[in-house]
């Protein structure tokens, strides 16, 4: 395993355990089992470290989804496929939204940015297949974007937020069910 | 006027202005234009007074929707009139997410306690009239918890989130077509 990777796997286990802000490179180092030195010759600093684990997080989301697209089959099947394969990610987006939510006062300008910009690609990823879905009629006309946007959102209420504030979490089949009841029963003629 | 009130309207604008932190009991009592002491007869701290106002900003909406609800008039009528009315309370549910969010790391467990109860009653509130529409049969069979967290979260994406990531506000047509055309057009058999 090339030592650029093992980096990234040190400071992804040490923002998981410790957050943001208590990871340093100091810690990824000795996670890592490398030199500080050796660290700074691959990433200037922690946000950058950041920046590229969200980065190869959202590559890998978006290899899953592609895998769990048939663009033979209707709309309903592919949203239930893509569903499921984030579904896997689970945990990943979880630690996620944990890492936004405490970063969010002392984060810099730089980070703020890329958050920015992942859920700008991901609502404008959702919104290109949306308006796909509409051009083969299989959904009813709709503003791509504010309805791609809504789904996002609806994803982390049901992942990240409701355990939050429930004791329990929901389970594939109920959030799987929860999309199709409300907002895809809504959005099919 | 009576004092009370007046310490009320004081402690709002300095949230308004200043935010959570930055509000002091010294702050509101120069505002209310009353001495430190009579502040301390009504309110023990800060927290009581947010807590106040939070309390009476939810009895102000819930007057309100008990207003716009016409117990003879379809569901999706009854819906399109809440959300309207809710709406007009648009500026205030933005202050107050916006102290939620500026209070995360530095509120009380008084505090935040209850912002979950809050947060829980709103849910709670709207799970009880879906209760009602799938008993009426004018809704499918639905989990109304489940249902009314998702109305409640999608209520505070498109009222909060969208305009602090885009540079304009979703009016209020938009926003009810929104409800109309994914949400509800799913829940209506």
């Amino acid at each position: 395993m090339d030592r650029r990777h093992e980096i990234l796997v040190a400071a992804n286990q040490s923002f998981t355990l410790f957050g943001y802000k208590a990871t340093t490179m100091d810690q990824v180092a000795r996670m890592a089992n490398v030199g500080k030195g050796t660290i700074y010759t691959f990433f200037a600093n922690k946000d950058v470290l950041f920046q590229e684990i969200v980065i190869s997080m959202i590559e890998e989301m978006k290899t899953q989804t592609e895998k769990a697209i048939d663009t033979k089959a209707p709309f309903l099947d592919n949203a239930h496929n893509i569903l499921m394969s984030l579904l896997q990610f689970r945990e990943m987006h979880k630690l996620y939204a944990k890492l936004v939510e405490e970063g969010h006062a002392i984060r810099t300008p730089q980070v703020e940015n890329m958050l920015v910009k992942v859920e700008s690609a991901v609502v404008s990823y959702l919104a290109s297949k949306i308006q796909i879905a509409i051009d083969k009629g299989e959904i009813k006309t709709c503003n791509p974007q504010q309805v791609a946007f809504l789904l996002f959102k609806a994803y982390l209420a049901f992942v990240v937020e409701w355990p939050e504030t429930h004791q329990t979490e929901l389970d594939e089949t109920t959030i799987v069910n929860l999309f199709k009841n409300t907002l895809f029963g809504g959005l099919t003629p």
